[in-house]
């Protein structure tokens, strides 16, 4: 089977020009079909304070009333996502912006509003690669934004770590996927105030391990959560770090394993 | 050959909650290959209000400063288009948001600046279908919002009619393409109060005539220079009228003919 790279990048990457097409450039030379899901960085949240609309997070997940989905809507699918295609097209890799409703690739469940009403958040019930895999094969990159739908017209705000997980999961059928988390830290660490203190390698056994010395907590928890949820169906390879990982074969970063 | 119907609509329907609702559904009905583009409506410069953005107009055309540039990207390409396409899916029509960045499907240039300064408009160079027909073959509706790239990074504004109707002439080597121009009259009307008074059939002479009356003016001509544009770049048929000349037989509109 063919290796497809699934690359997330978060608001370490969005929320700075420099650091954006410079990871956009080295993107577009990774060889072989690749996905790109992008977070939406503080954006979403300068446009509100700018519209006076008041944002409401709880537990660091924001509460996504109608006022903010559409604030979502326009700065995620329309101002990141367009801006980071047009750069791709500068560094000739052929991108398409996608939403989950786009191609009817994500479909998802408003969330329950018991215990915690997040309103319109979405979580994932299907993936549909067919169209994706028409396109990569004729070497067009996706590039997924936070965005899913309930295929009833109502679009909802999704976590953009679980929809690349979905993704490598969803292609895992057809392709050797690997899944790469980039953030602002160079993996898991041993000690958070010491970068050189990288957890290479942790499988389920360690995981367990690591969460009861309280090396693994907050908001890494669910970032390794969907790892170990891809690595359990079918996803060949997880990892987290700095994007360097992808580019350069002397970078230290974390790999999850079974 | 195949018919390709490419449909423009414009802010009547998209500032018409209902309206466009109404039309997504007959949309979703449609048989045969389509391909849907939509202006903006009046979302835009309220945004530009609620942020305290100047908007500049001149003849009626949008001066594109950067800050309405990423206006109308967050409107045009995030609320606007997204919205349509989880409409369209819930529809049961299998639909995928496009600028011209995606796909690299149009390229632009921007505006010279003289002898007016439009900011980021661009006029366009170049349509690429091939990936449009990759999508058309296997059941998927493009859909337009009225943005391009000029291949270098930079997203340009661009008049949805004018993207109708190179999309229909880029269109037209592999299909028999038809170009509807929906919009808030039943046609081109001889008396601009009656609107009874449609002017069914134009062609190149009887056009020049009606400008010489008068009868076609204003925002008329450059609609109307559109339609001829594509009419005598191989398109077969270009209708303009309310949205009811796609869905219903006895309904009166304007046919443009060589």
């Amino acid at each position: 089977m063919e290796t497809l790279k699934i690359i997330k990048i978060g608001g370490n990457i969005i929320d700075d020009e420099k650091a954006l097409l410079s990871f956009l450039s080295q993107f577009s030379e990774l060889e072989g079909p690749k996905l790109l899901v992008h977070g939406g960085g503080k954006l979403a949240t300068q446009m509100a304070q700018k519209m006076n609309i008041p944002v409401q997070m709880n537990d660091g997940r924001r509460i996504t009333d109608e006022a903010n989905l559409d604030i979502i809507t326009m700065v995620y699918a329309g101002k990141i996502n367009k801006n980071i295609i047009a750069q791709l097209q500068a560094n000739n890799c052929n991108a398409i912006g996608f939403s989950g409703a786009d191609g009817n690739t994500i479909v998802s469940e408003k969330r329950s509003s018991q215990p915690i009403d997040y309103g319109f958040a979405g979580d994932i019930k299907q993936v549909n690669t067919n169209t994706l895999e028409l396109l990569l094969k004729n070497n067009i990159t996706p590039v997924f934004c936070a965005i899913t739908h309930d295929k009833n017209g109502q679009l909802l705000n999704t976590n953009a770590d679980t929809i690349a997980s979905e993704l490598a999961i969803g292609f895992a059928k057809n392709y050797k996927t690997e899944l790469y988390y980039c953030f602002e830290k160079n993996g898991v660490l041993e000690d958070i105030s010491d970068e050189n203190s990288v957890v290479k390698n942790i499988n389920t056994k360690t995981y367990q391990t690591l969460i009861d010395d309280g090396i693994i907590a907050d908001g890494m928890l669910p970032k390794l959560n969907n790892c170990f949820h891809a690595i359990h169906n079918n996803v060949a390879k997880v990892c987290i770090g700095k994007p360097s990982m992808l580019f350069s074969t002397n970078t230290i970063y974390t790999t999850i394993q079974k």
